[in-house]
């Protein structure tokens, strides 16, 4: 049974992001849970471990095989299944490994940007008690690495997916949006005049590359400069910041 | 001058947000340019010296004097002087210690959200290399207080201003709104109806204060909690964030 669930937000890409407070959940964790995603991230796979050893952790580190999704269901019945099953396999870990103390869960990012953990968490039963250790999230590693303001001077922001902006296109009366979770870099579907953009890939990370300017030139370069780096490295995560000048 | 200027993001109010990579900036650094304000924040003053000691940070800190606004001049024209008096003090103090390294500045939250360190730094001549260290911000310190996500499933998030808000009132089509810079709980004006909020003040500091429910019953409480907290403190910073349930 698990009482005491632990989020811990370790940021984007560098080992370095990790706050002191992480570093202390990651010592006081009775154990620590981890996906076994064989994805072929084995950088992201070496950047937990050094995140780990970076805190001291000394708990133990129980793996869990994610499970598939049913690409037979529709979107929204797959991802639903596809956490509920998940939630079964945090329990079944920890019941068989007989742990009795606060189990953490490394979050890239921060656990409440875009994440499916805290769903997942809902779904135990009996219910633990959560703690989220806030993180550093993919929108200030953005604008950090561009040294960038988010917003203008009292001027809002819309953070939104890839989706959003393909399915409604851009916001009435928005005048700067972050786009996440973008794998069609959908921002060639805008009208790029007045707009300009700051792209990042693999952010926090060695490899990082940044990508800015008025949309009509920088976009068709983002496109090309992502493609050559998707195919690379084998995968890719990227962001960016919209703003109407 | 100043050949190299590191704006260093620390977190919302606890010394535990600091990340590894601004410690490590803070050590590295040739000199810290703190300012010298005099707001009867103490608590805020003795949080960042413990931040400097928990970094082990040996570099030389230089205070400076912050200027006064001048009430006289519309607000633009004020929050502008303001701003090039700062660039002119940082200048100062630094052509009299005659520092010749990295400069850093301590950031409550990121630099790049709702802040102007940025824009004070572009009106330095001529204009170093500026270095941007993201923080934990308020509203990651917010939602993992409550331990809610951020956004819905694949849902938008509009970050705005208590100002913006009073002005445009609930942006069209907006699903999830956080709100910064709001010293007038700015939501009394919106109809509550179907609306839910989380709020926090003091975010990360042992003083944290947090409520949340319907805005039509959490909000009232709000107010009242805003004012007992702010009268004990001498001073608050709040955020707090809205979704259409």
């Amino acid at each position: 049974m698990i009482r005491d669930l632990w989020l811990v937000g370790i940021g984007t890409g560098s080992h370095a992001h990790i706050t002191l407070e992480g570093q202390q959940a990651l010592r006081d964790a009775a154990v620590i849970l981890l996906p076994r995603k064989g994805e072929g991230k084995d950088d992201l796979a070496a950047l937990r471990r050094r995140i780990l050893d970076d805190a001291g952790a000394s708990a133990r580190v129980l793996p869990f095989d994610m499970p598939v999704r049913d690409d037979s269901l529709p979107y929204q019945d797959r991802v639903s299944r596809w956490h509920d099953e998940i939630a079964l396999r945090w329990s079944a870990a920890i019941a068989e490994a007989q742990i009795d103390g606060p189990v953490a869960l490394l979050v890239w990012g921060d656990p409440g940007l875009y994440d499916s953990t805290l769903r997942i968490a809902e779904r135990l039963s009996p219910q633990p008690v959560l703690r989220v250790v806030p993180g550093v999230t993919a929108l200030q590693a953005l604008t950090s690495a561009h040294a960038i303001p988010f917003n203008t001077v009292n001027g809002p922001v819309t953070v939104t997916t890839g989706r959003q902006l393909r399915d409604n296109g851009w916001p009435d009366n928005a005048e700067t949006l972050v786009v996440m979770l973008d794998g069609e870099c959908s921002f060639q579907q805008l009208d790029p005049e007045g707009l300009h953009i700051w792209w990042g890939a693999f952010l926090g990370m060695d490899e990082q590359v940044l990508e800015s300017g008025p949309l009509s030139e920088a976009g068709p370069r983002i496109v090309d400069t992502r493609a050559t780096a998707r195919a690379a490295h084998g995968w890719i995560m990227d962001t960016y910041l919209l703003r109407r000048m």
